[in-house]
């Protein structure tokens, strides 16, 4: 029985039948979930949103249709409200309750929506809403259409999701505040999320930094119908005639309240390399925590590669195999490509102050350098940050943000953490350089080097 | 005395003075070179070829003046004719003797020419040549315009070198037909370079693989002077207005001939990590062997990349410090961009031929997939090959060719080869994931996932 029918139920399903064909085990999977998609890529909505990709369909890797022809009993428009371990059953939201004899968890993590986006009878404004779900992603479009040219849109909060989603808006030609807490891009150190602030206002959008957006301003129109005029924080406001809740999203594990079942503070499932997380009991994706190899600790990290590589784990773990989750190094990537602009940003390992936390005593240093050797055309800006441990010269972490080419050389850096090597692993390893493609030093070495040189 | 003013040696020197800086050594370092240019980009001349890069000037990463400002006694046109190790002299070709008390040997690698693209009496024709100096460089520029439109050029060899080349031609308009001994590209496995070959030809190129050129067609003209017209082999032959020779490269220590140092057979020299040859004797860059990591052999590997670093961990040994170069996991790349078609060509560790000399049992496949997520206007088309130990699942080697994207990708497996993982330390480790770089699982994991199965 696995609950939700996303990246890792779907992948934990189909990796489940696979394994079983081997080992000879008889399984038969039902999935159940609230929604009326599978396995489609959320990471894909605001580039639908965009207008880069034209049809909904192709955000949708398999349909209902294909994981049925493979075997599983899908139940869509099923909600799972609640759990019993002991009895291992669950009970679906029209009050029916069904046995399992495994159950797997991978209910994914909702959208935050703060309390001041909803009206105090806590429904929703019609122009106000997260991008989470194809229907969204959906309804962002209808929204756009029926905004119309010149609208304003406020995005509240500067993730990945956040910086997308104005790049979305921008290529819209829609106007863009983006407002944030933090000091800049969630995810970077500050001296690398300036940069992206910067393109972010080089391309024509606001940005406010360091705030925390507290209200909606709200006109009744003739006919007596509310209407969200504008985003109000401490001290200033702005005009908005949409407003995204880019805030973050929180573990869907609420069915499990009294199930008896140990979460984390957050809510989050902290299942085991295989997905175990009791006896019956699975659970892999966005719901769960995993585990970092860095400093060995949980965090909570709701991305779609981990989503899927843990399920596919869960599933041949499932079914007799033996495959296993191996933890994160903390990668991950967006882009900002509007207004002219355009930088990829990505990260792995610690930031500073995790580093500081995990007890290392870092060096930390930005290099600029260029994606290619300087005299091609291809040579884009490319800002590195590399942190290394002053005592063990391992390295902690590295962050990008540059021109093309520049996103996933990051791959390169989380190698390095994943075999524990050190800044002089790094400096000194044999990548790959042609004048296309790099300097005769990749910048990633020559920003190694250069923190070698200063512990 | 450093014999060499390129890539190994001005590395060398530059951080042999910033090292004695730090170490308060005393170092007076003269440098001689038989040529005009220091410095340069040997890697840039095809994309100078191709009109990518608009003047000589851009190739030059130092000038003669910015060395000597450094403190560097740069003599050019001085070519060292024989060395006396026991003596520690040098001796040049105008009959000076120069005593030192270490020798730096960074002669690099000059182009092969063969026999049959020289006149009988040995001196060059003067539409034939290879690519290797700047003058080269200039001279292709030259027989260019002196061919004129519609000019045919046939390339020898089908290294990255006759790939840039082609490129270049293809650019600039003229006639292009590859010819080569092998069976692809060399330094990939065949069913990976075959790709590269149709691309070629789908870009107008005409590729004739597995022959070996024996020799020049020549017409005289009214005036009686010889012009070649055409390039012959085994029952076959090709007009030829030009003809490049890109067959390869051979170490540059004839004067090290009588010299009593050891060369390999094909007259490389074996440094150690620090670049210590013999008492007294340096050596680093084209003119040497570096040591491949993975199965722990010397190759010859002329490349900018190796040679920079190794010239930098001499420089700095010599001044006292402890810079050691790493040896290789023999990482390489380029690209063919030419009649609409672009492809980013990489590898990096063994072939399969080099995998079973050096005892294993290889599993190998090649998996198609995409640089992006499928749905995304940047998903161009990759094809990976991957390479495994079947007993130990160490990974072995890794070729891509794709589009945008697609060659740096090697330098993660390169990571993994440096720190002697498995393939599914690839296939499960953290990569960056977001619509616009990856698949959910990058097309690099999903390629190590699929030889783990077959393990």
């Amino acid at each position: 029985m696995v609950v939700g029918a996303d990246a890792a139920g779907m992948s934990a399903a189909h990796q489940a039948l696979r394994t079983a064909r081997r080992t000879g085990d008889e399984l038969a999977i039902t999935v159940l979930d609230r929604g009326t998609h599978t396995s489609y890529s959320a990471c894909g909505i605001p580039y639908w949103m965009a207008g880069e990709v034209g049809s909904v369909d192709e955000l949708v890797a398999r349909t209902a249709e294909q994981h049925r022809a493979a075997g599983i009993d899908l139940r869509l428009g099923t909600e799972v409200v609640a759990a019993d371990v002991a009895a291992r059953t669950v009970t679906t939201a029209a009050g029916e309750t069904l046995e399992y004899d495994e159950l797997v968890v991978a209910t994914g993590a909702p959208a935050i929506v703060p309390d001041w986006a909803l009206r105090p009878d806590g429904t929703p404004y019609d122009m106000v809403g997260p991008v989470k779900t194809l229907d969204d992603g959906a309804a962002w479009l209808d929204r756009f259409d029926a905004a119309g040219d010149g609208a304003h849109v406020v995005v509240v909060g500067a993730g990945y999701i956040g910086v997308e989603v104005a790049e979305a808006a921008l290529r819209r030609g829609l106007g863009v505040t983006v407002v944030t807490r933090g000091r800049g891009l969630a995810l970077l150190e500050d001296e690398m999320s300036e940069r992206v602030a910067v393109a972010l206002c080089d391309a024509g959008a606001e940005v406010v930094l360091g705030v925390e957006v507290t209200g909606l301003d709200v006109a009744q129109d003739g006919a007596g119908a509310e209407r969200v005029t504008g985003v109000r924080w401490e001290g200033d406001q702005r005009d908005a005639d949409l407003v995204v809740l880019a805030i973050g999203v929180r573990p869907g594990t609420d069915f499990l309240t009294g199930s008896g079942l140990e979460t984390a503070d957050n809510g989050a499932l902290r299942p085991d390399p295989h997905g175990r997380v009791a006896d019956g009991v699975w659970a892999a994706g966005d719901c769960c925590e995993v585990r970092r190899r860095i400093d060995d600790r949980w965090v909570f990290r709701p991305l779609g590669t981990h989503a899927t590589k843990h399920g596919r784990a869960l599933g041949d773990s499932l079914a007799g195999g033996e495959l296993a989750f191996q933890g994160i190094v903390d990668t991950s990537i967006t882009r900002f490509a509007a207004g002219g602009q355009y930088l990829e940003i990505a990260r792995t390992g610690l930031g500073r102050a995790e580093a500081e936390e995990a007890g290392h005593d870092p060096v930390t240093l930005v290099t600029e350098g260029t994606t290619a050797t300087g005299y091609m055309p291809e040579a884009d800006p490319i800002a590195v940050w590399v942190m290394a441990d002053r005592d063990t010269r391992r390295l902690l972490g590295v962050q990008v943000v540059g021109g093309h080419g520049a996103g996933k050389r990051v791959d390169t850096a989380a190698a390095v953490l994943w075999a524990q090597g050190t800044v002089d692993d790094l400096a000194w390893m044999d990548l790959a350089y042609a004048p296309p493609f790099s300097s005769t030093w990749d910048v990633l070495q020559i920003a190694a080097r250069r923190v070698a040189e200063r512990i």
